[in-house]
């Protein structure tokens, strides 16, 4: 059975949420307890000031923080974002944010991730802080 | 001066963000202190297991809280969302979720807000807590 | 095998805790999804302005909404505090806190609760949003 | 006038918190950013298991976090907790914990910051995500 951290394994997994594919994120870097993730900023992103909407910092967040719990799973295991929290460090602008997440801690049934995006000119727009839930493969319900 | 809980006020500074507009947010009640809103789930805004993308719920969430907070300011006053924890209570599913944000706490520089999110079938599938700041219009940075 | 609401039940396991215990936390009311509190606040329990500590808010609110939490479990299993989140929604003081903590989602492994603080005069102070483990008794490792 | 990371200054300000001393939290390191604490556990700290009550864990890395928080204010200013999220890794035990706190990104009128608590064998038992309002000493509403 191939290790779980297996890169093309996890990109085909995170790539089957339509959401992630059709906003445009890419998968940059795939390790041990962690995912790196890029995505460049359109004008359809903003919010009312022309920054990034906290909705699209939250999407990458999120997505690349379950990358992350993923690669400490079982090929027969999945997760579930059970909640997350997120600070909105600075106005975050393009053309290009960069986002990478951690495992804090993977328990058998819970695992916490970690996750800082940082905007066009390198600083720290946000950081996520995410509760993830470990479950069968095609298990949708805890 | 104008109430600031003037809807037409409201409806134009809630849609001046292109990504709630792109994700066909509806704004559907605007009150003293709370904001409603809904939205029709495509096929593109879910992620792996069919079930809506938690940054869906996260921006829907989001906005309408900041929407709620708006209702507080004044006119010449905005808000930008600091930090937001949003829990994902069960999978959620279309054809269309519904959203209400209330305002917990109004200071005058910082505004507490919760959200609830229900899916098709009218069950609660995500809530959020949200710090916003009060900021002059046009100053997008603390 | 007697309801898991049982009152004398919930008591002994919600004082079962010498951190609760040695604060003074009493337990004024338990319903089916729902635990009520109060603390009588006492000088050690201030921070350096005066008011009633964040650790003070947080212990009270957390405990309160583990109770909450075990009157959705059954008699062979617990809950822990997998996370919370606390909005100081004002500065808390006495010389009575109340606290009521109500389950808004309780799945099989996790339980999500929320719970409200309220200072001397009535008006809210604290509101918690928090994630807890259903565990088998005895089980403290997850 | 003195760098506001004058340790004295800033021990003084950190022991003003009755509950902080009452509980017998230590000040071990102060740097400009982060602040580093640790705390001898006794039986009464403890919740139904016999590991480390989350009210205590809480406490100490709020106060920690809200010192890194000080050490990047001026000297007319302090800080307030806005709200925290605090994530238990594990079963926490001592018989000492220590705690790190560092500050993530201080702006005008908000700070947040991240702490680590660490249990008796050295492993990482809770992780803070807090939100500091920066506020002009004596007041303490925002």
């Amino acid at each position: 059975m191939p290790s779980s951290q297996d890169p093309n394994w996890l990109r085909e997994l995170f790539f089957r949420a339509a959401f992630v594919r059709e906003m445009g994120i890419e998968l940059t870097a795939v390790g041990e307890d962690y995912v790196e993730t890029a995505l460049n900023v359109s004008e359809r992103m903003t919010q009312q000031d022309g920054f990034v909407h906290a909705g699209v910092l939250a999407t990458l967040a999120d997505h690349t923080g379950g990358g992350a719990g993923w690669t400490s799973c079982r090929r027969d295991q999945t997760v579930l974002s059970v909640e997350f929290k997120i600070s909105m460090l600075r106005p975050a602008m393009g053309p290009r944010l960069t986002c990478r997440a951690e495992v804090v801690r993977a328990g058998k049934s819970i695992i916490f991730t970690e996750g800082k995006v940082w905007g066009g000119d390198g600083r720290e727009v946000a950081r996520l802080s995410q509760t993830l839930a470990v479950v069968p493969i095609g298990v949708g319900n805890r």
